[in-house]
């Protein structure tokens, strides 16, 4: 149930949003499509891929980005940087700290090595950016990317 | 996006409510299932049957109802009933119902063909009964065939 809500959203933002944008001769820049929902729900929680697949081809018909950007990092370090963020708001985030870590590190693994898999699966479409780099320097590499294509 | 939420809905119905049910030896009696989003979706509405089918098939996996029993009744018969039934609550019913019954008439017509190709199209589980009888007649009728089948 919760994957065909994701995909009546994605599909209502589709039709209402992205495809008429496009049709103006916008550019769509969109975080999230359904690469993560292949990740989190197929690679994370282990829900059949082929049925994704499936779906995805009933409700959106083929229609994908032009290029996808994979920011791909080192769980541990991406989520002391969202901790980092938690922890100037909440202040008990010390004696979480661990549990929580340790559920989310082995999913997050599974995650990563999904959008790796999903980049090796659609070469041509996927592009994977080192997101342990400066935000200057990830910036610069993703408009690089991002101009050569629509050169 | 519509339809897809009409699955979630249904997909959430079926795995909470109806297999535990089934599961308990229970009996369940279900007023409207796929035949009716194939019947109100795809025959009235236009969509495409073909997407309907490949989508009941990922969500429900080949669970269908082992007896379905379609009341069919002309669409003016049946309107007439349930204006019978508004007239008591809204008063102002008379003036509005030339342009309301034109547009349901059209639609229901759609409607009414479409389960009567769903019944011929699965004649060992859909029982098609003649709503235009008394309900004393119709609940025999309903209970007789239920319990030939349970025999």
């Amino acid at each position: 149930s919760e994957l065909l809500m994701f995909f009546a959203a994605r599909s209502l933002h589709t039709e209402r949003v992205i495809k008429p944008a496009l049709e103006e001769g916008k550019i769509v820049i969109c975080d999230r499509f359904t690469d993560t929902t292949r990740a989190y729900q197929g690679y994370g929680h282990g829900f059949d891929l082929s049925k994704i697949e499936a779906l995805n081809d009933i409700v959106l018909e083929g229609f994908e980005p032009d290029l996808t950007f994979i920011l791909d990092i080192a769980p541990k370090t991406g989520l002391a940087r969202s901790e980092r963020r938690l922890a100037a708001e909440v202040l008990n985030i010390k004696q979480k700290e661990d549990r929580f870590e340790n559920l989310d590190i082995s999913f997050h693994e599974k995650l990563r090595q999904g959008f790796l898999e999903i980049a090796k699966n659609n070469p041509a479409r996927c592009k994977v950016i080192d997101a342990d780099q400066s935000i200057d320097d990830l910036v610069k590499e993703i408009l690089e990317s991002a101009l050569e294509r629509l050169a």
